[in-house]
């Protein structure tokens, strides 16, 4: 048995503790600590003998460190903090702001080059595993169509948006994809899909007393940008229903890639992820990828990275020999 | 624009022509030949321009060859062939004797490592990208269960072994993965599932005259190994619808991860092919594959590789910037 590998969450909402959850399932990994902006003090963590620091505590250059996992949002903390640590440390991040990617890519890729660390840049799954599956389609059926489709899951901005409207007392939004749109794709008609053919949306919404339900649902199905542009059903539930049913943080979707092969001949490639979970999904991704950014690191090969450089086998904790053996 | 890849296809049957057209679609590649072990003279390729050469003329360490495909079979052609051509040449295989990859592997690396080329073994979809996926799905759940399901999927072997029944003129046989089989996996119920349950078969069969249809029936669903642990379905066709709807080569299947992250938070992943030509489809992963193994080749990488060493962004004709720019 090989040293455990030694990982420090940076960052602790609901991304880090799905970190700390995560890294409890993989036996080849150990967590150092939890580093935090808060008062360590006033952090509670999931395992009860996890340890929480003040984030100025990596600024020693801890060398029982072996990845940091940033679980930061990518608005504010990220695009300061991934660039930061990775001069001091290999780090995972799941930087999610697509128009960004190259210019955070390239900060981190300086820092990384100067401290001889490996940074994984934009893994979970979109960005991270949708990204890759994208690419494996078009690589694969050079002529085709992708398609992705988001859902059903719940969305945060959607959410936020319903529970502004006048006469909401609390609310959520799912999204989901477009059943007779998956079915077209499937079938390889290859379809021009409009974004109202492409997902509907779905709201769950406790009134307020005596607000009137046919305004409210007015008021959100007509909201510019958010719900005018997509069918959207609103159900009006009790405070008890919403507390009992909509709790969870569900999201998923799929990645179809169709394509012919020659005149006719229709292949289509299909990948789906159906979650309970986002948070702890996206965080067992990265700690996945965390374990291959060590073993880079061990290798030289430093720098920035995406999931698009990662050799798959690096996230496994099985050998090549025994992938070979066990797994092809 | 970079030079073209220059391939070489080495095998000419289903596969062969599979790759050839595949190479059509990519513009980043030019086909070199066909090198068979026939007399070239007689060999149709689907391209007017198309040259085939005799195999010999490998031998003399072609200078205008990047990689060479080959599309021969496991059992008797590539054990020798991707030994003794990866000691001169780059190669990509489909080597799918799950049980002697490791010996076969060492074979390749051997002789990759003294020829200074790279050798992608076992690639095309299963070995290739369903051995990828159960990977990475194990390596983001670490907790939870593996399911391979094949089909709807033309069996050579089995529709053989319906031809060799008494009575019977013509057939064709289809594994089918089970709907219910699936939907329990999709559900996250982990179940035990034996044999029978996985899959059932489908045959369509053309009786000889005077044979009795109830007999050859009974035959085939009793057969050892075969047709006995699965249900299977006889059907009886005319010739001629033998000829109109059972030409094709369809294959594919489903690889689903199905794990927990937490107590009772589940979630599934899964990759599925619907594949209306399983040789031309297994032909344009080989293709993508050839195009990673130049590149490695070309940055030093030498020797023998799985899908699991290599890095997906090296299958993409676009180069890492516009894969960052477009694709996370």
């Amino acid at each position: 048995m090989t040293t455990r590998i030694r990982i420090g969450i940076v960052g602790y909402g609901n991304l880090g503790r799905g970190v700390e959850t995560a890294i409890g399932l993989n036996p080849d990994m150990e967590l150092v600590g939890v580093f935090t902006r808060r008062d360590p003090e006033t952090v509670e963590t999931v395992g009860q003998s996890t340890r929480a620091y003040p984030m100025s505590d990596l600024d020693r250059d801890r060398d029982d460190i072996d990845v940091l996992i940033l679980c930061g949002g990518s608005r504010s903390d990220l695009p300061e903090q991934s660039p930061a640590q990775a001069a001091r440390y290999s780090i995972v991040d799941s930087y999610d702001n697509h128009a960004r990617i190259p210019e955070h890519f390239a900060a981190v890729d300086a820092a990384a080059q100067q401290g001889g660390t490996t940074a994984v840049i934009s893994t979970g799954w979109d960005p991270g595993l949708f990204s890759l599956n994208r690419v494996f389609g078009e690589a694969i059926l050079a002529q085709g169509s992708t398609y992705t489709f988001w859902g059903r899951g719940l969305s945060q901005g959607h959410s936020d948006a319903v529970r502004r409207v006048a006469g909401v007392a609390a609310g959520v939004q799912y999204t989901l994809p477009s059943e007779a749109a998956i079915d077209r794709v499937r079938a390889g008609e290859n379809p021009d899909l409009s974004t109202r053919e492409r997902h509907t949306r779905e709201c769950f919404v406790v009134l307020e007393d005596g607000a009137d339900a046919d305004t409210v649902r007015a008021e959100i199905v007509g909201m510019p940008d958010y719900f005018e542009p997509y069918d959207t059903t609103v159900h009006f539930i009790s405070a008890e229903e919403l507390a009992r049913d909509h709790q969870g943080m569900p999201h998923g979707g799929f990645v179809i890639r169709s394509g012919t092969t020659s005149a006719g001949t229709k292949q289509v490639v299909e990948y789906s992820l159906a979650l309970e979970s986002n948070p702890e999904f996206t965080a067992s991704v990265l700690v996945a990828y965390a374990r291959a950014a060590v073993r880079m690191n061990r290798a030289g090969d430093v720098g920035a990275k995406t999931v698009y450089d990662v050799a798959p086998g690096l996230l496994s904790p099985l050998s090549p020999e025994e992938l070979r053996a066990g797994y092809l």
